[in-house]
């Protein structure tokens, strides 16, 4: 492990993009395992749930409440497949880079030129998939007790509501400080850039 | 493996916020594995068990069991996506500083900055989440036996009591641990950071 | 890690060749594990869908749904197990060549002499495995909703439409940034022997 | 791979604290990959299993059955549970210390603290979980075939009593084993420090 | 990473060896993962297959596709299981000797002993196993359109067909390549014995 | 990689003892993953079988096919749960040994102690847990197409026949090149033994 000597030698603009590449690869990992277990039980919930009762003397279950799932279920499984087809697509070319250790191919890597495209997805698949699935418990929840107490959808309702509050309040505080950092270390590589040419 | 030797450099306080990230990155990775699974597991059974019983002769599903179930199931599912979440939006930036091995990096690791957040989100969802879905299963126990022979019920319950209290104390413990830790190392900080101040 | 000092040395044939092998290995790989889980959640799909419904009064799922609903699960499993089949035979050959780390036994990595089929077969059955995935679940969407509410499944397929373009228009993007990173290489490194004859 | 030359060395206190450090961790993460498992499919079992049969010809199970597989289940999911918050929660501290490889902080990991309780409860939930999960699937076929064949129920315990023996034969054994390797490595460390005392 | 130089030392015959011990290894741990995992989905699809109708008035499935399904599936856990016995048993025996990284200790490993055996058994079952799922989903999909519309899984059937051919062709392909290196490398070695003889 | 030169060194007792803690710990590693997994469906198979046929007009199934399925199925999960357990106790002490890298620690891992116990255990639970696994899946063909077509329940037994011959055959032979593998290395040990007391 090295100390704090060599710190000025890790700021040169070869090495930011260097841990761009390593915390792109890590975000892409963390998604794609995920994504994929999600999905599945997803696609076992559409197969195996019972939509239309046949207890003729049961309630048949509201048109916004079938809207609601279809919507949500269909979501949830674009949502993690998208996240799916960027992870299986881009990681192999990031770690073919990574695995050699060598810091002057960092400009081969695709990270850096699909930055953009890359981060919007991957962040909105990720931290909607999630809240998709625990919104997909909820429905899931109403049309089983429908038919039977309608408070206790209510209640888990009630429940979900401040979790969904923590949810959105969580990525909003996480995406200031990435985009914090961002500015940061941007601002780091500009000032150091703005010296190597007065020197 | 390095001696005793060179113990006094390994008490800086870079090297305390290093193995602090260590710390939650390895907390992290153990909870986001179990979350996605016992979320998944939670998610079949809700889509699965059937709580209208057609059969006319058996009892109806007593009202605060179907509450119980509804709370249970959507806090349970909620606290492991909650989980989730912090480790696939935090993990990736603790693993990008921490693959590189160089000391002067860790202050750009978020987990100095967001560490109050995380602990408590993160403790609370894993222990609470665990606890919950040994409390789903005993739910579960009680929609499938009611209508049978609620005995076989009440003594599911009785043998789950001594486990919760079990839970309860032994994250007590773990907690009064982490503390007198926490204080223990901070209180080393401050006594060599006096000491750096005297000389 | 090695610095940009010894680039030119990175840049000789021998090394291209390690790195497209280190290239295809990830790639592999990461379409491996995805495979086996995905195909097995169709079959379980499969086996569990309800197709013919035993209730007289609600009305026989339409013809076009049923053929859509055979081709997707078919192609669906098919592309996957190619996938996997791929992995299977060509990825050991190729961690055998890779593990040893000896960069001038390159050459016998299948790699190179197999690249044309397993680049197309393999792109072809990621890309359309994960979109076909996506499409399953509309389709069982629609065969869920069909007798319940038309309307939902008419919803669930239109939110979908503009996710599958975002996937082709990804999947164009993904490709022309492979194709053009591919000749630069290709330029190099004709350019780099080029340059050895004239010396 | 150091040889016998320095093996003195390695008989230290603090050496000997960083072996049971080594193995603590060792233990936890083999208990917690399978408890997540093993207690999801019970949880399923429960979900699944139907208890009360509609035939009105065939006979009503037994209380005794009941009540046993109430128990059983509960306790199944209750060990596993228990297992998995102790891997959770202590594994973490323990891998962020055994990671940085460096042996004058291994008193500052909690696994001699809490050894009791860890070795205790560990020990107990691994052996019994496993040994619960086959008394499950026991109890679940004597459900399966009470109102069938009776018969098989008998032959299926018949068959299990043996491997209940070997199990607990087979703890006895190695908890013996264990208990007297403890002893000898404490034995040695007394008698090591006496020598150094004397010295 | 060792060059160009000290290639002629790389071909030695205990090096030869050498290589292939750590290409069986990676192909029967290719192998394994993806076993388990088959052969368990193709359990659940025959526990859960509704066989007999319960409908009068639908037609009953030909017996030419109940022998197909008994058949497809007896073979493709069979020949999944048979995978996971030589994986399970030959690969420890071959990581104990290749996890100590001496050359000399190659002779010991079973790899060039059992190597008929396991090549064929391995490459037929791999190639076979991945092969049956496909078809065994073809045989789900007959199962249940029989009754509902006969025309999807004719459908189904013929878009599996160009699948199988590519199957078949790509493992002749596959056979072909090795073949050819595996009588190239032979050559070479025999050719250096020559030499050295002749020296 | 240390070549012949110090091929001598590597056959003494401590280094012969040092390579049979390697396989034993390679092999308890490939048996637990398997095991967990093929138990789970195993229970998800007796959970979900209906042995009683509610339909008056279809045969009742045979009661020696009824103790066959009791027996195989209280086999197959007992002898994965014996291999799993024994993977939980035994690994952590010998990963525990093995990961520390010195050499004179070896006499203290327990592979020696308990090597009879566990061999034995080890090898029938695999080999008997993977054939069982096998004839569970014809058991279930069997009671599936009992009512339906009792001729492709003999076909689906007549493959499995050779399949078992096969396994068997496998098992002999791998059985005996260990036995000689085992004699030819005691051997060895004694020989050199002998030399060097001869000296």
């Amino acid at each position: 492990m090295s100390t704090q000597g060599d710190s000025i030698h890790h700021q040169g603009p070869a090495f930011l993009s260097w841990r761009k590449l390593h915390l792109s690869k890590a975000k892409l990992k963390a998604a794609s395992n995920t994504s994929a277990l999600l999905a599945g039980f997803a696609m076992v919930a559409v197969v195996e749930i019972q939509l239309n009762n046949n207890n003729s003397d049961s309630e048949q279950l509201p048109k916004p409440l079938l809207f609601l799932f279809a919507i949500c279920t269909t979501m949830l499984v674009a949502v993690h497949m998208l996240a799916l087809l960027i992870s299986t697509c881009i990681l192999p070319n990031m770690e073919a880079i990574s695995n050699l250790h060598i810091l002057s191919l960092v400009n081969e890597s695709p990270h850096e030129k699909m930055h953009m495209y890359i981060e919007l997805a991957w962040g909105c698949s990720t931290v909607l998939g999630i809240l998709l699935f625990m919104v997909e418990v909820a429905i899931l929840c109403w049309i089983q007790f429908y038919s039977v107490l309608k408070e206790a959808a209510y209640v888990a309702t009630a429940i979900l509501v401040p979790f969904v509050i923590l949810f959105i309040w969580f990525a909003i505080i996480f995406y200031r400080n990435l985009v914090a950092h961002t500015y940061e270390t941007r601002k780091c590589g500009i000032q150091e850039l703005e010296e190597l040419k007065h020197v």
